[in-house]
């Protein structure tokens, strides 16, 4: 081992660093918006009759905050739980820097998209920004899974939360871009992204941790808990901060139904491209969401249900045959060792879910959506609707994106290569036990016991007087 | 073996077919409602001035559709990944059929339930209604559990979803019932139907199987998450299509008295059942939820929480009884060979319910509902109210649906029965193997060294110089 | 064995006695409340024209009852999981004893907060408080988890619920204190009656399951599905009763905030406390939740987020260090065995949050307000208002709740020593064998064997002709 793993000063240093500036930078700059304040708040509701209560942004964005809560707490962390050794660290460090980048998230969102007289104003709509922004370094983190310190995945976070920030306004603010399920700014972003990193990090030795790069019986089980979660609440995550009324309902239904096609599709390929007919737990935990990605712009959208149905049911199609036939060769032809297949699951379905966001936006016309065109298009409102150079600037949004995340991911990857992280060694990746105190768990006594290894005679002897010894 | 259990074109094969014939049939006929409609949403906006977004039924229906897609996809799901070696197929298939048969059943509920102009709308409302089908072929999954190919299972979804919109057509169009949370429409057309296709199904020798038909330790806390997420959920479940205010208010309420009083019935029994009063995981995790299948159809009405007590009390009681009692009866004597005892957790109190709904209906009056009359039993409205006749069309479609789901049964379960759709053998019953690639589980690696299984050697030598070794 | 712990007439016996009285006491008692009741809610209607169906509490408090519901049955169940073998008792004594305090609860609440003419009133308001009184009881389970009786948890449920009522009475009620989020009233009250009442349940001999006492590999993941749903739905928690609009917008969002920077905080400290710089998952699944109890109280105050980040910081910080230091001088010399820690993450956060909820209102100003001051100081509407005497009574309550909670503790305390509960001996706590049927599971296996405990010889011959095998 050339460097310590040690991370007794390292991490807490870290942490309490960040957070102090956290502390500091809110204590400056986050206020209560006004629908969270309580002087704001009643004094708005004086200058308009009407406005009561339930008119409160909470009511309308909350629902739809937990859901998306749950995606990235329980579906990310969960969903990387597949690995059979590293349990602890998938939901841990999950947990830890997804913590840390809404905290982050907040203040970068807050500041590229529109300060209040100096002030970040905080509020639901910002805490699933937040959230979103949090989604995208998750992503990343997949493709990193196992082979990076927690210090490592927080620095990486502070880059590219901070990239994400601008990469969103340039979309959002200077492209007018429609992009609420995030198929570029989400998807797209933290897919290239942390394939560029784990490119930089690439471990020409990495096979020497390669029995412990697979699952378990149970550790499948839980990963299975992260996808159905993410599966179930996608149409949550895709609607949260789409206009109220007719776009929120519509988008979460297109999501549905594009989410159920996929899922068929991921059955049928993985069968299909398995010699035995067998269906993989990888392609069902993973692939079955491509569908959610891929409605994250068009989704808004009056795309219908069959069109959303075709959009999922290619995205399952494409996630499965990359999981099968495009991810050996990135590791193997391009070095990028990519842990849970992002570029499967984020990555192609994301910048599909882009084209086909350009598309539907360029086929958009006032007698399909009548008065609810500058809903969903921003642009409609100032009368010079032009779906085409819309669609245009949906393509343009596509390019700046992967430019941003390979170019970020890139300058961050060497920055993760310093030697000062305490990163794993080859021979001990996707081990938890290098960062996580588990003493009294089974794996960690039979660590202990790796000399006198367990062991069994075979003789027929010995199976004659005992028992057979089942194992889950 | 006599036939091949492979699925690699079988599977591949049915999935794309349907998949693809659900695209056609969603592109012929499925069209936005006014809610999801970006045209036709503003267009009625415009008609009344007062409409506005906070009105769309999203606000009011989502909320519980995420608890009753989370019902289905986890709660079932996991509930059911009780078996030792069953995990990955239990949640798996789940999501699979899930995934088929919410399509299939909005254009059976769409076509059934009335078309607009030749289209089906959909909305939130039409979500939460497949969603309820889709709940009812899950109920039947449980009869059949471990003892079928997926292609059969997606074979049963065409047919039972099928049966399902014909027999909730005649329930609550033709007849006029209420069944708000579907003791009738899902539970006992679930149960009643399942059961009669394990029966045509029957195997003589599925004890050839015996030893995987049962859980382990880690197998029975995963098949809690399903149980305690079911249970949680169960008032959104009950509630989510009655009608706003009062009846979805009163229904959650009363489902949540009736779920814990069924709970503390359920230990109970549980312990008395049982010489040395251990409690057993299989009550725990099924009856305890016979509550909410008990109030299912009159949760909307006045039950009072004293009387949805009585009512969970008595189907915690005759759910525990008849896992213990009647369940070995109906499989040695009926040849029912209901894996997941759906017949204690759905049939019966789905019964239950029903008759509770006849009677609560024959006793409602104008004096006990006011004007809420009519916002729970709807021919109120015609002002020619006569409960007595409610009661009796309630029970009536009791009676429609236990002939309509056991003759859908029979015929849908001859069908199952031809010798071309992969069905595991009897010596490998309850086996994720034979469907799921499980190379790197544990239990795989057993299988491979099933000639050279574990052993162990009992002798004090071995005793002497070895750690006992404990499994988990 | 003294006492035998069979439980079957003794657990069924209670069991049925407290539904019987329930079922009997609800009959007499509840009603239905103006928002679940058919006429009231129209006759209501009528009186005001304004007032319509989205107007009923339902839809503003609903989603957040579900969310806190999940925390009781799926968070407090799945986070004591982490014992190695008593995840069924951990989850379904958890779940017995919920079911049975929000019935108890609804009555006892009912009556100490008003009845209307003789009649407790209920909806989705008392649905909520009657969790958040069992969420009381289940942090006392914390306390004396793995050594007592399913018969003395129902009997602890019945006298803690009973004085949470009567504390909760004072504190709101008479001294007109502010506790939304019940950092007093929920935590602080359940972790020091749970402390005194392990206390006086002292086992000296405990060390005999020692090795019981602790997690396995699985076990603690399956604890971090219960820690991450706390962690994610505190928001919900917080600000499930406040009142509408800004309030419980706020309240979410300042919660958030606390969670977030306590999750570094505790990050931070599990590592630095370690000799290796390993983080403790033990740190993990309880400190990092200790931010959501300490802004229970100052929640839905102008804390504002940079105060909610303090707070939450300091609460992790607290809650490792006892969890490091305090926990094993409180077990060593004042003779308390903590099984969950609850001290650490209830106790002290709870006084923290009690102390900070009374600086916060001392420093309540109407500049700061508004018109707002009279939404969250409920006695600030009588023109009163008093920021000074205000935080004085929140001290006092605090005071008041931790007189209350030690008392209660004791007298329950030594009610529960009585030799008639079937309490585990010394030998067997921490073993879900004795109060649940296990054969088919591993251990069950490994405990019948016993005597020929599965072992291994370790001679060159047998390491030779044998695969190593991998236990999870």
């Amino acid at each position: 081992m050339a460097e310590s793993t040690n991370m007794r000063l390292r991490l807490p240093l870290l942490c309490i660093i960040l957070e102090v500036i956290l502390i500091i930078l809110f204590g400056a700059l986050v206020e209560y918006n006004d629908d969270t304040h309580a002087k704001l708040w009643n004094a708005n509701k004086s200058h308009s009759a009407t406005r009561d209560d339930y008119e409160n942004e909470f009511y309308y964005r909350y629902p739809s905050f937990q859901d998306v809560h749950v995606m990235i707490f329980v579906g990310f962390g969960f969903l990387m739980t597949f690995l059979q050794r590293y349990g602890f660290s998938s939901v841990g460090f999950n947990f830890l820097i997804a913590a840390f980048s809404l905290q982050w998230a907040t203040l970068m969102q807050g500041f590229f998209h529109g300060m209040h007289h100096g002030k970040i104003h905080v509020g639901v709509t910002s805490m699933i920004n937040a959230d979103f922004c949090t989604g995208s370094v998750l992503i990343s983190f997949g493709a990193v899974l196992g082979k990076t310190s927690p210090v490592q995945l927080l620095v990486m976070a502070i880059f590219e939360v901070t990239l994400f920030a601008v990469n969103e306004f340039i979309l959002l603010s200077m492209l007018g871009a429609n992009d609420a399920g995030g198929s570029m700014t989400i998807h797209t972003f933290g897919a290239y992204f942390g394939l560029m990193v784990t490119r930089v990090l690439y471990r020409p030795n990495l096979d020497k941790s390669k029995h412990r790069n697979s699952s378990v019986y149970h550790s499948d089980l839980f990963a299975m808990i992260g996808t159905i979660y993410l599966w179930m609440f996608w149409p949550s995550f895709n609607s949260a901060i789409t206009n109220y009324g007719d776009p929120q309902h519509r988008t979460a239904l297109n999501t549905y139904y594009s989410l159920a096609a996929c899922t068929l599709a991921t059955f049928a390929f993985s069968a299909l491209v398995n010699p035995e007919g067998k269906l993989d737990m990888v392609h069902i935990q993973n692939a079955a969401l491509a569908g959610g990605v891929a409605v994250g712009t068009a989704g808004e959208m009056m795309l219908t249900p069959f069109g959303s149905m075709i959009v999922g049911f290619l995205a399952g199609t494409i996630s499965v045959l990359g999981y099968k036939y495009l991810t050996p060769v990135l590791e193997s032809k391009l070095k990028i060792q990519d842990t849970c297949g992002i570029h499967n699951l984020h990555g192609m379905p994301g910048v599909l879910g882009a084209v086909v966001g350009a598309v539907t936006s360029a086929l958009a016309s006032p007698g399909v959506y009548g008065d609810g065109l500058q809903r969903v298009f921003a642009d409609a409102e100032t009368g010079k609707w032009n779906p085409q150079s819309r669609g245009g600037f949906q393509a343009i949004s596509l390019a700046v994106t992967l430019g941003m995340a390979l170019f970020g991911g890139l300058v961050t990857g060497f920055i993760l290569k310093l030697p000062i992280y305490g990163a794993p060694p080859d021979t001990h990746c996707f081990e938890d036990g290098l960062y996580w105190e588990v003493f009294g768990s089974e794996w960690n006594r039979a660590q202990e016991n790796q000399t006198n290894m367990v062991t069994v005679e075979l003789t027929p002897a010995s199976a004659k007087g005992s028992k057979v010894q089942e194992i889950h």
